[in-house]
């Protein structure tokens, strides 16, 4: 089974695809509870088996408390004339994520503190959020606040802060071992394309591809809220957190940025080196980070309690292109071929993964006669191709101890490459499987039509 | 206790008197035996609890035996007119130190093998010494040597080269731990200022800040004869040798070269990595060189019987700069500030081996939530600050495994920022001291005025 | 003993001495098994002590069989006037190497397909061979080829490919111990001096500086077959094999490039040290490759059942330069002062495996004092110089663990300073040699005349 050879011929039907499900999501007011993610999550398990949970306010996870559950309907600022300078309805950003209800009227000068803008970007609206300390507040472009006037305004944010739910959901697909790959995105960002709808679709869809295939891993995608929705799913989830082997945060990956891979805190995990190794093959100058407890919910699962192999793949850095975290971060700012150059990152990541196998040459004392095997060029004297090179190193290092990746990496090639030389010798009798070392499928040409791309 | 905050607001003042100080022990005629040696202990001992040893000529130490003690009164090369054409009692680095004695007339064939000079700086004067040979011999300018007419001279070295002692001298600071931190500085060296008036002034005033606090480690400081000093020290210290733990060599830090910092044999000790960190993290361009068996006292605490951890703080490398051993390395040579930031840079390193502990994060699972103990930002999405990323680092690699200093270095964050965020941390309940990993003092604010720097 | 130290007068002789050699092998139509080995061993053992093995057509060695003999008396195409437009006499690279005979009458629509050329260089005569596919074929420049007319022609490749032997050399030197050091070419080449004329003739040569010489090791040279011959002797020496300690295959040793050395498969072994330690001190711009399974014998030696310590020495790397497997790599390709060059490279790396042992300082406990024993520079103050600072080197590092040749790379300083450090003091008694740790020998001295390079 290879995933990424799935969609070839379909990259650009599958990026539009990706772009037109981020279009759906985009105006849903998400917040890290309530009815925004609610839907969001029932839309995305419109095409993944997705099951959502429910967990009551006030229920202890770790040194955190699951908060009130956040709505809202409505909010604006009006001017003396009635009008709404500033309105909920046109930009959900406008308010300040988690602002407590509010009905006043107020002079410029009281209501200023409340207001928050970006003086560098002029005309973009600031996403802000009050999630622990209760507040309330606005978010506008530095213009339209130079543009008020010094007089009274209607103050209204008709938002509800009371005990109820904080919802997450978790889509999971059983392989032949219970050892886990975990696929985990933020869903509570409200209209932000990059930060995280392209992290949402990229997922959704790479569940797709894996949907109904024969597994090597088993394989979780968590759909949850940042920070607390990560600490709520691992106080629930303390043993079963203890199968992941592998992870991704999946953040920010629809933009036009080169690669960054963020590495888990172990630094050298499986996971890390298969990123590192499929960025460095297939996309241009991407650069690898170094963990850091600042980013997205990796700070969780690689907090050291845990200290899973979990890293997180980007593509421009949180924090570090001027568009993160304002209302220029839109539709247009992710593009439909690289969220599915995105999804083709994951689904080659997730192929090591699932080859990245031991084997051993039986014929370990000098080189077998690959000639008589069809296996080598007949002429001598000429060079060696690219084909026969792997199956060379796949030979020669195939000593039980070394993995694909492992030979993948030292001889430079690519995974797949060397995968392939793998199946080859493997099927010349030339090399056996290392006993235990994740067990051989059957999947190859058992693509269920019904969970191809072609399904979405 | 912070060592370097204690002279922050001082740098000028401190600088001055190092300078004055090292310009009153700059005339004396030094040795590694005799009565120069003994006036400079007595003068340091002015200012530190010094205790000044005496060990007599003749005594094994190691390989080696205490030579003869030297002393000197006078020395002069007159010419026919009687005049001295070459006056030790200008400039002592004129005599061969350690001359035999000698009175004699002479043609300048015979005197000219006896002469030394620098031919490339034909103003200066050469500083040569002849301790294991028993010769004679004067230094002077190259140029005062081809002004010396083809006549008859008048020789006259009033020295004595007798059985006597080598002193040294030896304070000590007991701390919580019998555990020591050496530091180490050559004091045989005559009228040349910054090897190593440099290191003894910056020494003396390192003692000085630590007299009277409550400290970790006990610290040992030698003023001793280079070489010899150190074989009698460690042949008569055996025992007490095994309990360095850490050690640095001050040598040539006056100057207005950057900083090299020469790591001990062992290459990785806690002193290597602490002083690679203070000097990156706070001084302009440093080198941090790899041993070499050339150089200072190193040489004999590494040797591999001993291989202490015992490093080389230098700014110019000695040999490296023109002046080095001659008379150009003069009290203008070494100035205040570069004084005053030498003994900062010993400081800190000091503040890195007093501060560097492990600690074990007592909410391992997930991070803790610093908002509502005020530990973090309250408004979402906008960046964190380096107080809060460097609480961050804190407790993500607070596993009990990892030290202050290996954070420090892996989050690339001054050591200063992780202690005091570990000092944060341990105050609001969040982290824990690793049992038996170095007892915290009550030291803080515990500063005896009398043994601030006021008191020199 | 110093094997580089014996013809240092005698470059240019030597080196035309070698060139002369390979002059006399050049013309012979060597292959993998027949005649053209056969002479060449002959000539090989005209001037070392060679032992010449046969081993059956059909034997099975490993995963392979030794193949039919092949001998070649005669080969040409000849046009309708009669005349030979390619002719085996002239060039024997003209035959496809092994080919079937052939003796036939055809179009040249027909002949094509047999022929090969090197359109990018249309002067030059490849070199081809089809040694486990039954094949007939000649080897001709492009524009021989563009000037044949489209007329019949007459073939005849007067060849018999049968039942008979594989023939190898090998040439063993017994030393103080049974472990090994392997020198290992092929000698299966035709008409191409760099490869590996150069191989063959600074191997003898090496051997010839070896022999009757008092050894540390015991150094076997083997002449054979590329990769049937490797394997072959692997298959009957299996044991033997296990004796190896350090091995180089030695190839393309004679043209302009700078040098290369591939690591052995292990990556770090001494002879892999050893050799980039050499290249690195004595030749221009080296450059040390990483192992990779494609190359020379290595691939055999370094198989993953063997996992020798087999490096591969070369200057232009085979495949990277367009003389490699053409006529133009002939005898002008390599030169007297290249061959005589490598052969000293050769020479100093077996004087690194001869020397390198581990001494104890048995003045561990500071510096002995070299001074009293006319070891140190007698006036202090001035620089120390090379030769004193190799011996504070020895006296440091030598605690037992570390090697001459850590203490070399560790230095800085080429491995013969530290071997004649190491002497020097052992001569005064200051170091003692590691017990068991090889034997010394007592060969210095004892060069027989009649086993220096003058004998050849």
């Amino acid at each position: 089974m290879s995933l990424l050879k799935q969609f070839d011929q379909k990259n650009i039907e599958a990026g539009k695809e990706l772009h037109r499900f981020a279009g759906e999501l985009y105006p849903i007011c998400r917040s890290i509870t309530g009815d925004g993610i609610r839907r969001t999550l029932s839309m995305i398990g419109d095409r993944i088996p997705l099951k959502t949970l429910e967990v009551p306010t006030g229920t202890p996870v770790f040194d955190w408390t699951v908060p009130k559950e956040w709505n809202i309907r409505d909010a604006y600022i009006k001017g003396r004339a009635g009008k709404r300078v500033v309105d909920f309805q046109k930009c959900n950003l406008h308010v300040l994520n988690y602002s407590t209800p509010i009905r006043a009227t107020m002079p410029l000068g009281e209501l200023k503190p409340h207001l928050h803008t970006i003086p560098q970007n002029p005309d973009w609206v600031p996403y802000r959020t009050s999630y622990y300390k209760e507040d309330w507040g606005f978010c506008l472009s530095h213009n339209q606040m130079l543009a008020l006037k010094d007089e009274e305004y209607e103050v209204c944010i008709d938002s509800t802060l009371e005990d109820g739910h904080l919802t997450y959901g978790e889509c999971y697909f059983p392989g032949r071992s219970d050892d886990e790959v975990l696929i985990s995105c933020h869903a509570c960002h409200p209209s932000l394309a990059n930060d995280n709808l392209s992290g949402l679709t990229v997922a959704t869809f790479l569940a797709q591809l894996l949907s109904g295939r024969d597994l090597r891993y088993s394989y979780r995608f968590l759909f949850i809220p940042g920070t607390i929705g990560a600490i709520t799913w691992l106080a629930r989830n303390r043993e079963t957190a203890g199968r992941i082997r592998h992870g991704l945060v999946l953040t920010g990956i629809g933009d036009k940025g080169r690669f960054h891979y963020k590495k888990s805190r172990q630094g050298n995990a499986e996971i890390d080196r298969a990123a590192a190794h499929v960025l460095t093959h297939s996309t241009e100058s991407p650069e690898i980070l170094e963990f850091s407890p600042s980013g997205y919910d990796e700070r969780q699962y690689c907090s050291p309690g845990f200290n899973l192999a979990v890293g997180c793949l980007m593509r421009s850095v949180w924090g570090n292109y001027p568009e993160y975290h304002t209302s220029a971060d839109n539709l247009e700012f992710i593009q439909p071929l690289q969220l599915v150059e995105s999804l083709r990152v994951c689904a080659a990541i997730l192929d090591v993964l699932e080859h990245n196998r031991r084997y051993v040459n039986v014929n370990p004392y000098c080189e077998p006669q690959l000639g008589r095997r069809n296996l080598y060029r007949s002429t001598g004297g000429e060079a060696i191709g690219a084909e026969i090179n792997a199956r060379l190193w796949m030979l020669n290092f195939s000593d039980g101890k070394h993995s694909l990746l492992d030979i993948a990496e030292r001889s430079g090639l690519p995974f797949a490459s060397i995968s392939d030389a793998a199946d080859l010798l493997l099927h010349n009798h030339l090399l056996s499987l290392v006993p235990g070392d994740g067990k051989q499928g059957t999947d190859r040409g058992e693509l269920s039509p019904e969970n191809s791309l072609r399904r979405s």
